[in-house]
């Protein structure tokens, strides 16, 4: 089995292979800098991983649809971006600000379609499955979108509304590339099965890690400065379930506070912050996470591999939800 | 085998099975609303006629890849609209008006997706090829939506940039259309890239006339007001071989109506019409037209049909070309 060093170095390899230099320019450009402005790559690595609990053969096979999530991944953010006049990501300008609206749908839609062709590669015999799995994923993160978008408009979400959106929004595909390894490495349906429930509790876990950090981060490790979801009132966990304790003095406060724009941010997001805590839900949050994490261990444990096999699986975890950034 | 009318049932029948009522509606609505504001289904029509040279068995593994080919084109219209700022599309507002520009997005990408959804009931053994053609052509189709857009500040192009530019726009996804029918009907692979040819050869014939029609066809029959074309100044083929023909005095006159804008467009349209039939331009374009309509029937002679086989497809051929609008 490969560390999770070596599934690193790997996927970088890929990163630079698939680097395109082709006509137009306007089209192709802004691929290759979506995918050198780096990330965690989390799709593909989980992808390697569960392949990886079956076999050590890295081959195209296996390494092209690896790399399909990441790049199904990096389109949905450069027309996220779009949507959600984003001008930075990962402290570099978005596609949309560095080129234009134009330039970011078009090569956006380019690489939908670079997605479905890495995709392809799968092995023949479970090709339309791939294709299934990934389809009915790419949908449902549109869905999640759409439903994120839509909730910008409401005062407030119930917790089930915010999970349904995340669920959508990024769990999905998480747990899709959870799957999609197993599935190419020709793993039994039920180990699919759970690995995708394995995925599916991590992506949530994950998401509500997300939140956190933009409150509760350190602002060096993480790259971004704190509290943009609390400027833009961003439905988070946090809000959700601020919004669901608060009452009385509280809920008129935080309330008053939402009203307040970017230019006060310097007075709306440490007050934001504090209100958090004085309700206890920094702390909820930490405890949400945790449960989220456990429910995951307990759909790998149940997918029917050896604690020997599944333990950088279980690291890879770990990681996600202890990280800083 | 199948008339055209019969073609023409059964697609308008796919279109209306298709019909999606899901949550979110704001991600469904415009699928359906694109759908229902019809269009002449020109990509699955062509498909289907290709596959029936060979079979009358218009399964699923048939009509959805057809439908693919319908939702993927509108998909590429929904994007166009937003990247053109175009207001309306066959006489309704566009999805960018009709909703807004993030809706218009979003549910373009869901359609893309979509397409592959339903492309995937391709028979398992044609597949790959499937998958192969449709990623390379939408590839392709967004290649020729970016020099489309370069070539607008550009102050006048090549007649052959112009050909690359339409082949990778529209003709390579009529060649698509025609290949793609054959080849799940299991054609030898020799008739199917012959289809192609024909397909592709025809896309430009049909874009020409597009572009015909836009300047010389009847108002009331077109549907839409003529000479948009001019009025933007797009680089059509009327337009570059006028740039390319005149000199002196109507090169000038040429270069000064193109300064007009939207505002003066009652003077800009009949006068630019005009220059286009002092300079033989406008029958230069039915020629033209003519040339690549006899090199789609070349094409298609030489695909190992008899002519009692390929007259329907002789027919939708002539109708494309001597349409009306």
């Amino acid at each position: 089995m490969y560390t999770l060093e070596e599934i690193d170095r790997i996927l970088e390899n890929c990163v630079k292979l698939q680097h395109i230099s082709r006509e137009p320019a306007n089209l192709y450009e802004p691929l290759d800098y979506m995918m050198s402005i780096g990330g965690k790559r989390i799709r593909p690595k989980l992808c390697l991983l569960t392949y990886n609990l079956l076999s050590d053969d890295l081959n195209n096979a296996i390494l092209f649809p690896a790399m399909a999530l990441e790049i199904f991944h990096e389109f949905t953010l450069i027309h996220d971006d779009i949507m959600d006049r984003s001008d930075t990501r990962r402290g570099c300008p978005t596609v949309y600000r560095k080129w234009n609206e134009n330039v970011a749908i078009l090569s956006g839609d380019a690489m939908s379609i670079l997605a479905y062709r890495y995709l392809s590669y799968a092995p023949e015999k479970v090709l339309p499955q791939a294709l299934d799995l990934f389809s009915e994923t790419a949908m449902q993160v549109c869905e999640g979108q759409q439903y994120d978008m839509d909730f910008e408009d409401l005062p407030f979400i119930t917790r089930e509304d915010y999970l349904e959106m995340i669920g959508l929004k990024t769990a999905v595909l998480v747990a899709c590339s959870a799957k999609m390894g197993a599935l190419i490495a020709g793993a039994p349906a039920e180990a699919c099965e759970a690995l995708y429930r394995f995925g599916y509790q991590l992506g949530i876990a994950f998401q509500i890690t997300d939140d956190y950090l933009d409150t509760f981060g350190n602002e060096k490790v993480f790259g971004k400065k704190i509290g943009g979801d609390i400027v833009n009132n961003k439905k988070t966990w946090l809000l959700v379930e601020s919004l669901r304790r608060a009452d009385g003095d509280r809920k008129q406060q935080l309330e008053n506070l939402m009203l307040l724009g970017e230019e006060a941010r310097s007075e709306k997001v440490p007050a934001v912050r504090s209100l958090y805590i004085d309700l206890g839900v920094k702390e909820a949050a930490e405890a949400e996470i945790l449960v989220y994490h456990r429910k995951a261990m307990e759909a790998l444990s149940g997918a029917g591999f050896a604690p020997e096999q599944t333990r950088y699986l279980e690291q890879f975890a770990e990681a996600l939800i202890h990280r800083e950034k």
